[in-house]
Formats: C-alpha cells, structure tokens, sequence
C-alpha cells in the first residue's frame, strides 16, 4: 500500500439493519478525509434475498442458506456497484460494509475462548469478480478481535466530519446510536437503543407496511404515557457506554411481548413507539452526555429524520437551546452518509491509517480495520 | 505488495474435513516456490469447539453459534499459530485456509443469482489480533466467484513441487482427491470420492474409535464384493472432471442408506468401505486418466497413507509398472503437506502470483486468490 495520499474515487456499500436496500455511494474520497459524494443510489434486494435475510435475522436460517446468502449478497452488492460504474467508470476500490447477519458484543467466554463476535456477509470475492476492483471489507471483525463491541463505526467519520463543534451525531436507522463529536473531551458514542425497528415491525404487522412513511399512522395516534413509561424500564437504557445493541434484543419475540401490555389501537401503539424513540435517545443524553459537556447541536440522520412526528417529539423533549438539524445543513446526503463513511473507512484502510475509534467502540487500541481482497 | 520474491517466513493453517486437530507448519517458502518445513504441530481443538464444528456439519447449527464458531476456530487457529512463534519468532504473515463447513459447487441459480458457494471460517482478524502477524485467508471464494468449484487448490502446490514427471498426487483425506502432474498435458485435478470419510464414520458408530487406527478393524474383516459393487454404482464415480464433492454429500444420512443394504459383521462393513476407497480411486485413474497419459508413480498422501490395509488394497488394484510412493520419498511431510501448500497460496497472493489451477478447478481464469488482514 502507499504512504502518500492522494484523492480516490471510491464506492461505498452498505446495507443496515433495517435491510429495505443496499446504499451505493460514488465518492471521492480526499487526502483531508473529507467525503464527496458524486451519486448515490438505492438497490432493492430480490424479493427471495430479502427473504432470507430476514430468515436469518430470526435465527431460522440453516448453514446451506447461509453459504449460499452470502454469495447472494456479494453479487447484489456487485451489481448496485456496476450500476455506479456504467455511469462513472471504475473506482480506485470498493469499500463494502456488508450485511450483518448477526452481532454479538458481549464479553462471554467459553474455556478461555471469547464468544464476542460478529458476521457480515456479502462475499467481497464475488464483489471483485463481477467488477473487476479491489474490494475492502469486513470492518467490524478486527474491532471485536481487539476487545471493541465492532461498533459504532461510524464514529469514525462523525469525528472528522463534525470536528470543532459540540454536536451530538444522532443516527436512527433499525437501531439508533449517537456519536458525540467535541474538542473537549475525546469522541465517544454509542447505541442509544431501538430506532425505527420496532415501529417497522407494528406497521407491518397491523398495517401490512414496511415502514411509518412520514410518521403518517404515528400522527393519527395517541402516545400512551402508561405503556411509554413500561418501555423505558427496559435495562439497556440504563446501561452505561459504551454499549451496542441490534435485531437480537429488540427481536420478534421482544416485541410481541411488550405488545400484550400495548395499549388496543394500533395507531396509538405506533405513535407510542415513535415517543419511545425519541424519549430513550433523549434520555441517553441526559444521563450520559450533558453531565460531561455542553451540546450545542443534535444532527439527526437515518430514516428517523424522515419522520416528521418523531422529529417534533425530539425537539420537544430537547433542551430549547439546542439545535436540531439534520446532515444536509452540514452538506452531507443523510440517505447516502453510512455509504459515504464506508468509503472513507476503506480509503484509511487503504492507506493503512487506523479507522476504529477506541472511545465509541471500547477496543483495546486504535487498528486498520478490514480485509483486502485485491 | 512487493515484486521482488524473497524468501518469507509463513505458518501455514489447515484443518481438513476430517476435523480431528489443526495443522499447523512453520515453513520458509522460497522464491523458486519450493517450501521447506521448519517444523510442524497439530493442535487438537476444544471438545465444544469440534462439537460445534460437527453440529455444523450436520446442519443443525443456527447463526448464532455460526458466528460464535467463526470467531472461536480464528482463536484455535491463532494458538496453534503462537505454540510456533513461541520456538521460532514471529512469521512474516500467516496463511490460513480456515475450516470448511458447507462447500456448494454446484452451477445453480435462482433467477440471474448463482448459488454456487463455500463457507470456510476461522476468523482472519482474530489470527491477526493474537499473534500479531498478518493474515492471508480465504482462497476458496474467490475461486468460486470466478467460475470454478474452489477446490482442489493443493494443485498448485503439486503442480510445483512434482513437475518434470506423470505422476498421480493423491490425498486420501476425509475426502480423496488427486492431481496429476505432467509436463504433456495440463495439470488436472479432481475430488476421486470418498476417502476416510464412511470408515471414521463406521469406526466410530460401531467401534467408539475416531478412525480405524493403522487399518486394524479392515484387516481382521472380509470384503463384500456385492456391496461393494452396490456402493460403486454411485453416480458421483462417472461424473466426468472437474468435479468436487465433500461431507455434504457422504453425509451421516447417505451413509446411513447405504448401511441398509451392508453386511451384517462391523469389521467386513469397515474393509468393504477401505475397499470402496481403493477402488474408486484406480476406477477414477482408469476412466479419466489413463486414457490421456501414461503414469509412472502414484503418491499417495493424507490419513490413508497411514492406513496399510487400504496401500495394499490400492496396490492390488493399481497396473503392475506402475509405482506406488509416499509424499516423505520427495522430501514432503505427508502429514504437513495441505499446511505447507497453504503457506505457498499465501506466499502467492502476497507477491500478487496467480494461484488457482483453472485446468484443476474449473474457473473462468487463473487469479490471485485470498485476502489479507493487515
């Protein structure tokens, strides 16, 4: 690898919990490591792919899927790049995120050997075969090697991004985490608990929706003190950081069970959720983040800042003096950030410039993450 | 990576499907290719680690454990790695194949995506976090992701270290396979069938023994030539080259149908299946080799080269004139040859040496396989 940096056209590729499509972003990715992005794209996964990662994601796939998924995936993710590349020509590299099919950040041990781990898929052989480039992947694996949790990754660039300011980067994907970016005190972040998750799984359940689009049946409904105040009990709000969570804990069988104490319109319980999250991230940063610093800005991004209903109930819980804005105040694309990240992640690696942040993801140092299949 | 070929210090990692330890050897590979082997250990797994591995096998693990096994065997593989370290120093980097547990060479597609996959684990970033060393793993993908059927990659090293002669390299693993090496056609190379895979089975389902110790059980039972001939008539023998196969299809359930129609005395099942090892081996020399070239030496290497019942069984059935050789005639360490290879793929991808044998494997192309944990 070289020494000296120098600008890279690169394509980022991520897909995240809430799994709706792969993100491909063509960036240029500069020697200040400031990200620029020239196109981003959405690409669907084929119905039957979706299908079993989300087989996967309740724990019923078998090991044969699984072989197989993973080389699905690769070629998905291959094919929103060559949509990229037709129009754009090559990049230097690709960087791919994968798809993570599991997460499991606890310090567990059978014997002497840990049972920290994680898996992404979406094989970067199959990436560099259908498109010819070399193909950096597979971030989250050197962080749990090295005692991290293998996330917040993206804390990464929050903290190159939002560098001299005292912002709170707030990401509600799936799962909502926030990284806080300060001259201060060092970067630290962390999962701050459900994001859209549970209320995608209520709107396809009672309304057979993949999602609350605009926070629409939210608005309809009425929030439940009663039930948001059951909900919050709930002991990862309470667990100092860093922490990490995913599909794991708030899971299928997660829901149903907090569903038998939801109040009996489905509206009300979606707009109970949709208060939940923008409560417990709230929340978080009362207990964890205002005692130590004074925030001036809250950037919200992920599909929470698509979300009207929950956008007004964070700034009513917020503290009138701060800001809330959302990443294209700061020209950065919110739909296309966690991409544009990853292709930042992959030029460090590139450049052997460590890319983790021991202060957000709790690993023992600061490494190259990645695997470089060239 | 550099152009210029010096000689490096490389572990090489395997564990086969036999799955009984992994091998582990410290080798010095040469700028001509040639390896020679410093020393070599085997490391026998954790008990819950080789169950795990077993329960994957049988396709009954779910992803949790998956994900938990992939970082568990990279810790497996890394204190193999530093038993080494700790008498020699560090490597330059390591080599690990990983651990198969699903192979899926089949040309299958659902709509435009293929299936065709494999799946070994041994988490690359966990190698490299304990010893410190840079890690080259994963060959097989890529192979696969360029057409071929990722295996057999110990082609390669056949193809090096035995040319200038006819020669039949063949491994008698869990899984047989055999290279043939000549400087009048192409080397060629492919899976000749079952190998221990149904004797350890049996030993162990009748015996409680892990395999069938110096061929001990064989030698005091009677061959069944009409189950034999029942078990020859099985398609994979007539399947025309390229072609691989693994536990999937010599799976407990294939055996157990097989077992159906077998002699009633353990001791003729277990010779009949040496038998069956034997002879579908030379029935695959004599209908996809002999025809193309003349032989003069056969070497056979893995488990089965221990195993004097079935060298005798071999012998009998192998054309007079032709040689019957052990791998320790050339200089080879019959038991650290796959680790020894495996140290030369790495050697390979570090100095960007194509490593893959299209004639062997079926890809589209000969490419660098691999990918590297920095």
């Amino acid at each position: 690898m070289n020494n000296k940096r120098e600008t890279k056209k690169v394509i980022g590729l991520m897909s995240g919990t809430s799994c709706d499509s792969i993100d491909a972003a063509y960036c240029l990715v500069k020697p200040d490591l400031k990200v620029e992005l020239i196109k981003g794209i959405n690409y669907s996964y084929p119905e039957f792919v979706r299908d079993l990662i989300f087989k996967a994601f309740r724990g019923e796939i078998n090991i044969k899927e699984l072989c197989q998924l993973n080389f699905l995936i690769g070629e998905c993710f291959a094919d929103a790049s060559c949509e990229l590349i037709k129009e754009f020509g090559k990049p230097d590299f690709i960087s791919s995120h994968g798809q993570t099919v599991y997460h499991y950040p606890f310090n567990e041990k059978n014997g002497n050997l840990n049972l920290k781990s994680t898996l992404q898929i979406g094989e970067s052989s199959v990436i560099n075969a259908k498109t010819g480039c070399t193909v950096i992947s597979n971030f989250r694996e050197k962080d749990i090697a090295y005692g991290g949790e293998g996330a917040p990754l993206v804390c990464f660039a929050d903290k190159i991004w939002f560098k001299n300011s005292n912002t709170l980067v707030q990401n509600i994907g799936g799962i909502a985490n926030v990284t806080v970016v300060s001259n201060e005190i060092e970067t630290f972040g962390f999962d701050t608990g459900c994001g859209n998750i549970m209320i995608d799984y209520c709107a396809n359940k009672f309304y057979n929706q993949k999602f609350d689009k605009d926070g629409k049946i939210a608005s309809f409904g009425k929030i439940s003190d009663k039930w948001l105040e059951y909900l919050l009990k709930d002991e990862y709000y309470f667990k100092k950081p860093p922490k990490t969570t995913g599909r794991e804990y708030f899971s299928p069988e997660y829901i149903e069970k907090i569903l038998k104490f939801a109040p009996e319109k489905p509206e009300d319980i979606i707009a109970t959720l949709t208060a939940l999250t923008a409560k417990s991230i709230v929340l978080s940063y009362e207990r964890f983040i205002f005692n130590k610093i004074k925030i001036k800005d809250v950037v919200i991004g992920g599909g929470g800042a698509y979300n009207p209903v929950m956008m007004k109930i964070i700034r009513d819980y917020l503290p009138k003096e701060i800001n809330l804005k959302t990443h294209e105040d700061y020209n950065i694309s919110n739909n296309y950030k966690e991409a544009m990240a990853f292709a930042l992640l992959g030029y460090c690696t590139y450049y052997n410039i460590p890319n983790n942040v021991p202060s957000c993801t709790g690993a023992k140092k600061s490494v190259v993450l990645g695997k470089i299949t060239g």
